[in-house]
């Protein structure tokens, strides 16, 4: 099977490369050089050639903050309600012998939202169930919760809780109590802290020192604070997304691991979330926006 | 006018002394080698030594977290109900050739709780103001609400708004969309912020990335997107903490212009807060707690 086209998702953090032959992978490569490593356009040329070394010189579709204006051309937000499939715009010159096509974001004016990426993984989600008609909750750094209608994005709404997480966990007072285990959903630490976190959000605030103090005061239970700490997070942004996701069908995208955490968060408050997978969508998306864009040309 | 004794606050981040005479500041001395930058009990001797140079072999009376496990001496937690006046625990030896005491901090049980350091600034307007009855709050990077009846700290209650406040503008994707101005607590972003924080606790969470979109969608207001981040944070520090000083006598003490922000913030809630001098609060609660240590001795 030979590839015909090559699909990236190439975010702040790390680039992900898929050499596809239509919807199939046929190899998959990764870096650690995100749009964040980069100082200019000529850092993305250079990287691009160095992981698509011995493929041959096919066209590449990429989403993410590959986009943005730190990004390698900045390509504009459309503004919802919009479709997902997102347009696409090549960079000049076609860098290093082939043609680079970029996905443009989503923005929202009120309140103020954007995303870059994620308008992929909602498109290629709607490729597969054109009729889907919910939310879209895309856990990670930023989890977005996208009000998906008529095969649209009607609006959605950003809550920091991936950054926030790795914020306090790596760098704040609490890290002195955590344990590098991983979280557990049902662990009575998380369920009882996602409880107390939309039951009680005013005072959920107040609740992170004592994970640190508890391990002080009496026996540390590091693993029990590390669960707890997710709870907690979890649960303020299900707090704030309430009104998105009660009573509607609720699709989670993600790595398996956090959606597996927004899964469990979303039963125990009563709702049957499905669980899509996020890599896939990001190639479907990413081979919608292909399609229609070699559709508008020819 | 010469010296009789050495006040020290020793935290994380910082070391503060000043040589006293009685209660008069005859000179004060600052490092930024707080605990954090120590490996082990020779460096806190040495630290020492090399910041009272010139100063005669006083006694020096020290609070903070040069009392914790990590710290030069580790010095028990007391547990409230408790006067705040710290007893204090000598380092053996007399480094440098000087007495030197440290204040023990205060515990809670449930829910778990601790404060170095605080306690020292509590005793010091007890000291002053021996029937307070009331709340002090104390902002700073874990801010701390403490009850205080009867010449005891009742209970006690801490908020991380502080250190969440440096990762979010110092090291989230906010810092992107913020400006080094000072924040002002009377401008429309942190009284606006504030306001619906405390009234929506549950969406504060979902306002965060928005200081950030708002940025791109719109006109970037640098200056704005801070005072909007610091009105969101302390209007959930005051919202979480609301049993403690609503209807209350509040005080703050705490640095001027974190002291103004907390001000601005309750009286726009409806409270009526003092400030106090935190820096005088420290020396005032070394010299209570010094005084009582000679006074069981002799």
């Amino acid at each position: 099977m030979s590839a015909d086209w090559i699909a990236a998702d190439w975010g702040t953090s790390n680039l992900r490369l898929w050499a596809m032959a239509g919807m199939d992978v046929v190899e998959m490569r990764s870096s650690d050089r995100g749009m964040g490593a980069m100082t200019g356009p000529e850092d993305f040329a250079a990287e691009l050639t160095r992981m698509t070394e011995g493929w041959a010189p096919l066209p590449v579709i990429a989403c993410g903050m590959v986009g943005a204006r730190q990004g390698w051309v900045e390509v504009p937000y459309r503004t919802v309600p919009c479709p997902a499939t997102p347009t696409l715009t090549p960079v000049p010159d076609d860098p290093g012998g082939r043609p680079v096509l970029i996905a443009g974001g989503v923005m929202q004016q009120h309140p103020p939202e954007v995303m870059r990426g994620e308008e992929t993984q909602i498109a290629g989600i709607l490729a597969a169930q054109p009729d889907f008609d919910g939310i879209i909750c895309l856990p990670g750094t930023h989890t977005k919760w996208a009000r998906i209608s008529a095969g649209e994005i009607v609006n959605f709404q950003t809550v920091m809780t991936g950054e926030i997480y790795a914020l306090l966990s790596r760098q704040s007072v609490l890290r002195f109590g955590l344990s590098d285990t991983q979280v557990d959903p049902e662990s009575p630490g998380f369920q009882d802290a996602l409880a107390t976190s939309l039951s009680q959000p005013h005072l959920a605030w107040a609740k992170l020192f004592q994970l640190r103090a508890a391990g002080l005061v009496d026996q540390p239970d590091p693993a029990q604070a590390t669960d707890r700490l997710s709870g907690t997070l979890i649960g303020l942004d299900l707090g704030a997304a309430r009104a998105n996701w009660l009573g509607q069908q609720v699709l989670i995208v993600g790595a398996p691991r956090l959606a597996a955490l927004y899964d469990a968060a979303l039963r125990q408050q009563g709702a049957a979330p499905v669980i899509g997978d996020a890599d896939a969508a990001t190639r479907a998306g990413l081979w919608s926006a292909w399609q229609a864009f070699r559709k508008d040309l020819s």
